[in-house]
């Protein structure tokens, strides 16, 4: 078989489901291949920024790599914003980049550039097809590094070895799970936290995230009276009766001191020491107060629910009963429209297991706030700050989860990168609604020019945070993407527009003006 | 002044004109600025993509270095594609990417990534502020680096070098001309062209393509009886009477091979060896027929039309009288629109001293087919593969130029990577008609499976390669992004909708159904 069949053919042998496409002629023997290939599914989207963006919903709703395929260093290039937010989500997929005929890359043709110096940055292991033989080898080796890192891989494949007769099907190997964290440690911990003394806060991220890790913190905390913290925009977070709610890390650092402020110690379970998303004169990058002992129960490579676990066991925790607290009230939106609006609108009309993409920017808090009054749910967010995740994470992981209903949390500036994304949603027939908090303005860079004291913005400063002028329509532009529409303007129009959209299958689009 | 205020004094000082920009928070003290500066014009793009392409459009008509504001390693990420065409193009231009504060780089923030890989494969020239007091000069050194080079380059900006105060505006450095090339070549090549032995032909590229050049060119051919080809995808190609039509070399290997043939020398001047856009088995990477010397008159960095000037002087054809060639025949087109038919009502309808964009991809060879017939003008073409740069590069050149009026020969496929620039065009009312080639196909890549023998693609060939279910609707994406449009289906609608578009100010979009 040709090379480009046996690199498929492993990869539906390695359970891949679906591949994430933007071709182009570099990538023909691939496209081809899908003929003759069964078992995986092509998902075709009209940039790359999509492509890696749904690559990065799928797996981290399947926890199972998920492919991509891209046109040389300037298709990855498209792609690379979102790679960037995959790689700090720890999301596993392999980005295969077709690349010039091994025999024609020393020509510099015009679509030549350096791969390697641009996919490096954001992938976890890079390497190059060296022939139709091994090309499927190869693969399986992206495979088992995009596994066990849990960052993505990338493997440029030249056209000739896709082309060419020879190719073998390969085995992709078992990777071992997570190291289990260490136990003196563990054990150091848990006299610590039974001390008595002071007042532990438990920093959950990544691994730790999963219900079972987040129960057994619970339980930790409610034990040695302490508290259970989120860590700031997480990969995956899911809220449903049985898992307890978390305090999530705020986005400013003196908001971080502050919700950290007359804590003793802070326990890191596979999360990092809080860091400050920008750096801020004056305020520390690593937002902990002073007198707070920092100590990691598991990294972000270890096994972090395992690590809960026996810590439970060592501090007596157990057996202990879950706090079951009260859900938080969520008023009827009523008049014109707010990000606290617009998040309980959602709320109140979420259906069962939905998941919700986050990507509201300067209106996303207020989602989280209160969304442990909502059914159950999982949420993803924006792990790495470049903007343009939310649309295509939430056709990813539609794609995933065909019997899950999708709602995009999505701020209009961040949406202006990606909405090419509507069009795969309309043509997969994705159960998609996506609701953009129109405030025609960049307005997390407005709240950052009155952080910096300039409270009324010159002409410029003010013509370059704004996104009036024109506005956006988002209801003709989804209709440019074959997404039917609806803008609401007044709670009661946009309890409505969600109604009517869960009710429906397919894709639909909400603009919520504020 | 505050690093960020001298940096901006100095690019005013220097002569640049615009930033194209989408910034970030580590760029408000940027923003800022631009209160503070006078004479720097800002435009704000939705996407990077568009902030890239528009430098390169504005540079490539100016001639002069163009600057852009970018946020971060993924914020330039986003504008890596059409700095691969810009730095095929040899586009002059500074890509100013903020940066995180330099005590808080080592803290490995969310945004935070290796923007020198990034940029390396797109860049002649890539630095970092060192402090408030030298950002000037640094920015200085970037300017002088572009001129000279002709290439990109990037500086990276710590948001506390830009905030602090400090800072002096530097002097640009005067940049050399390009060297002139080598006496004893022009004359070993008068030598041979005027020896009455073979036929020669010229190959002229980048710089050998302005005016004069292309004159000296094709006084030469007259004399010594050649003839002129002008480069695939040249960055800009003007056309007028009194400049000599060229013919173009073509997409496709065996097309160049059969172009050429017949030749005995072939001269490059400011242009490379033809090389074959894509690699394909049993042709060559650089199609010149065997028999065929090859001498190089001038490189792309040396003084083209110098060259071709004295190659003139000592072949004896100075005072040659240029050949006054019948322009082509353009019929009306009527009846269903063929890439033929687009390109007629484009010619037909032509004002004076248009700038064209093509991107048309597999429609766009129809304009430079019949381009002799339409009034004086300029052509963008997309000089490195990466798509997408048809709508930006009109953004760019039509505020470089905002006398003439822009039209945008467009393919539907790339037309989705950038479609984002509309609404830059609507916000600055750019006198800009975006003509789209709507063929709801990936037509190259349609293409490309018939020359690889798969005239009957097989269902998911076909479905990678559709951008029919739905067809994006044209119009009214235009109209999300404040762009008025209509749709034609024949050649009378798309004349009729063209004639109206250039009467209006202001941007429009045409969608000519294929």
């Amino acid at each position: 078989m040709k090379g480009s069949e046996s690199l498929l053919a492993t990869a539906v042998a390695a359970g891949v489901q679906v591949c994430f496409a933007n071709p182009g002629t570099t990538e023909i023997p691939l496209v081809e291949a899908f003929d003759q290939v069964a078992g995986l599914r092509a998902v075709l989207a009209l940039s790359e920024g999509v492509v890696t963006g749904a690559a990065d919903g799928h797996a981290r709703m399947t926890g199972a790599p998920a492919m991509t395929l891209l046109h040389l260093g300037p298709g990855f290039a498209n792609g690379i914003a979102n790679l960037h937010n995959a790689r700090r989500a720890r999301t596993p997929m392999i980005n295969l980049i077709g690349e010039h005929a091994s025999w024609h890359q020393s020509a510099d043709a015009p679509l030549t550039s350096d791969i390697e110096s641009l996919a490096g940055p954001v992938s976890g292991w890079v390497s190059r097809t060296t022939s139709a033989a091994t090309a499927a080898a190869e693969f399986a080796e992206a495979h088992r590094a995009t596994r066990q890192q849990r960052l993505p891989a990338a493997l440029i494949a030249a056209a000739d070895h896709m082309w060419a007769e020879g190719g073998e099907p390969a085995e992709v190997a078992a990777v071992p799970g997570p190291p289990a964290a260490d136990d003196q440690q563990i054990a150091a911990i848990a006299k610590l936290l039974t001390s008595g003394r002071g007042r532990p806060a438990l920093l959950l991220g990544g691994r730790a995230l999963a219900p079972d890790g987040v129960r057994a913190a619970a339980r930790i905390a409610a034990t040695v009276g302490g508290e259970v913290f989120a860590e700031r925009s997480p990969a995956r977070i899911d809220r449903a009766p049985g898992i307890p709610p978390m305090r999530p890390i705020p986005y400013f650092p003196e908001d971080v001191l502050r919700v950290l402020d007359g804590f003793s110690h802070l326990v890191l379970v596979g999360a990092r020491t809080p860091v400050s998303f920008f750096g801020y004169e004056g305020l520390p990058s690593f937002p902990v107060p002073d007198g707070i002992a920092v100590h990691t129960l598991a990294d972000v490579e270890q096994d972090a629910v395992e690590a809960l676990r026996a810590l439970a066991e060592a501090t007596g925790s157990a057996a202990t009963e879950l706090p079951v607290p009260e859900p938080p009230e969520v008023a009827v939106p009523d008049g014109a429209l707010s990000a606290a609006g617009i998040a309980a609108a959602i709320v109140r009309t979420q259906p069962e297991n939905a998941i919700v993409v986050n990507e509201g920017v300067s209106s996303g808090a207020a989602f989280p706030a209160i969304a442990a009054a909502a059914p159950p749910h999982s949420e993803l967010t924006n792990t790495g700050g470049a903007i343009g995740m939310g649309m295509p994470v939430a056709t990813g992981a539609a794609i995933a989860c065909p019997d899950r209903p999708v709602i995009n949390f999505q701020a209009d500036g961040s949406a202006a990168y990606t909405l090419q994304a509507l069009w795969t949603q309309a043509r997969e027939q994705l159960d998609v609604t996506t609701v953009i908090c129109a405030n025609a303005s960049y307005g997390i860079l407005r709240a950052e020019l009155r952080r910096a004291g300039i409270d009324r913005p010159g002409p410029a400063a003010a013509d370059m945070t704004s996104l009036a002028e024109p506005t956006v329509d988002w209801t003709a532009a989804a209709k440019g993407f074959g997404v039917p529409a609806t803008r609401a303007t007044t709670g009661a129009e946009l309890l409505e527009a969600l109604r009517r959209a869960h009710a429906e299958p397919g894709p639909h689009l909400v603009e919520a003006v504020l």
